[in-house]
């Protein structure tokens, strides 16, 4: 089922304002919502919109906190996040990190006692779309066991890294597990095995099968004990620099995961180079990995296929989950 | 075969004097070499020193070669290596991101046209020695493919976070290749399998056969697409930013690589907090880390063997490999 974009925005604009968000907030985060679902990473676009719903009507997101500067030194600013919605409390951070880094060539944000951002890209897209480059990450619940341990101590914390092009921005958007529980299910329902091992079984061994990690609850990490390792001191830095929760404080509850620490910086190459010439290094690189041998023509950018997506998606109606879809039709109505 | 530190660092001291490194210079670049072995990290310490000997008399790196600012603006720097020592380059250009966040709460410096800077965690420890947070990364030869193709089109890119912690710094260092050469020559010559896939074999199926991957030149990136897709973007933000050179640019022999690009990035933390918190963060975390059920007692934080080798090497001699030792030693009796 496809819904036209302005119809798919209005539609989560609507339902966050009912919900409590003040007019131009609801605005905001309904278009980044929105924006997700047109861009094709689902998962987190509408399909986040009922649980962040939920979780304003219980409470654990605070629909009229706004966020608060906490502490500043020159570059870098820690916020508190006040538990408010989690996309605007990301975006604005970013916000602050690109104007930090007009001023000051880098800027750094650090953001604590915030939600779930939903899509972590849209903070990256945002940072190439003011022409700078960015780099954020959050932490989250414990969902990954760390490398040599069976239970859940470390999060996926995902990671993204931008880069500004005429030609399209590079925008990579990547959690630190291989498979989300999410994937795994996915793969589940159509009978596949995962295309390369993703967690272990209940009896301690590396599997491809998705319902038999999902039984036991041991996601890999990217990498196996490198991406664990990069998670905790991922988790470290965003709770030292936003005075934040680490993952081990954070509720295991996805429904009640809140109070996540994150960090946003952005960098503005334009302050060292001449106009241009950074996206001379970066089509120079495009072209590099196209040229690839064997299976060439596979080799993508990180981000590549968003603008096709986009286009298509803004042309032919944005796919939506029906269920979702009238979840959100109904919250909007209601008054 | 164990020499004591001092001798290491003398017998390394004298032979990178006697190859052409102004005193001072050699003393500060043999005891980043000497401490690397001294850590544990024998890859990256004297192991490394025979080829930086060789690559000085080749030319390829510049004995003389002072690094340069090049560009400036507010909390970023670039800085020209000028293709000069890359372990000098890379702990010249952290010290200068440590001076940058001391004034703005963090800094940042681009390096270009610099060499192998050996240890990556070198970079690591000296930050959190100076009690800032440290991220950086640096490009290299195409040495791995990008996923969807059969040649190397990228580097293994490695980058390092570190954390400062009065009882022990938290220092990562990784390659983004899931196995290096070296290890795979290691398994191999142990007649071992990988103990997790490392790559593909010629018919371009995934192998834990190290001699496999060692003959198709197809080891794998950390978590698959998405370890090609991190190595990617990291290498464009380390050209744009040092308008240095991008791991396409890079000469594909090991002997002869040079000019590369790279990224130190510098956080005070103290700037923002009180005294003593962030080491309440980390030791909590670590010590979350540690409760883990099953094999608890195998859970590590990175850089948590670091101090223990070192207290050892210290008291019982620095393990070296008698060829590459005794190859120092005749470099430094020329005259």
């Amino acid at each position: 089922m496809r819904v036209p974009y302005s119809d798919l925005h209005d539609a989560l604009r609507r339902a966050l304002e009912t919900t409590g968000l003040a007019p131009e907030r609801a605005d905001l985060s309904a278009r980044l919502i929105a924006d997700a679902s047109r861009d094709g990473v689902y998962s987190h676009g509408l399909n986040l919109a009922p649980r962040l719903i939920q979780m304003m009507r219980a409470g654990v997101v605070d629909a009229d906190a706004l966020p608060e500067r906490t502490a500043a030194a020159g570059a870098i600013e820690r916020w508190d996040g006040r538990r408010g919605v989690g996309n605007l409390n990301a975006h604005h951070s970013m916000a602050i990190a690109i104007e930090l880094a007009r001023t000051h060539g880098i800027g750094c944000v650090a953001l604590a006692n915030t939600n779930h951002w939903m899509r972590g890209g849209t903070y990256g897209w945002q940072a190439a779309d003011a022409g700078v480059i960015g780099l954020c990450w959050t932490n989250t619940l414990p969902n990954l066991p760390p490398w040599g341990a069976a239970d859940p101590r470390i999060g996926n914390n995902p990671i993204v890294v931008a880069v500004p092009r005429r030609r399209g921005h590079v925008v990579l958007d990547m959690a630190l597990s291989q498979f989300s529980y999410g994937a795994l299910a996915g793969y589940r329902s159509r009978g596949e095995p995962l295309p390369v091992v993703g967690g272990f079984d209940t009896r301690g061994e590396l599997t491809r099968d998705p319902a038999a990690i999902e039984a036991s609850r041991r996601p890999l990490p990217i990498g196996f004990w490198k991406g664990s390792a990069l998670s905790i001191v991922l988790d470290m830095v965003a709770a030292i620099l936003s005075d934040g929760r680490a993952t081990h404080q954070i509720a295991v509850d996805p429904g009640t995961e809140t109070a996540l620490s994150q960090v946003f910086i952005a960098i503005d190459a334009g302050s060292l180079s001449a106009a241009g010439a950074a996206d001379r290094i970066v089509d120079a690189i495009v072209e590099s990995l196209k040229s690839s041998s064997d299976d060439g023509e596979r080799v993508r950018y990180p981000g590549e296929r968003t603008l096709a997506t986009r286009e298509e998606n803004l042309a032919n109606g944005v796919p939506v989950d029906p269920s979702h879809w009238r979840f959100v039709l109904e919250v909007g109505q209601m008054s």
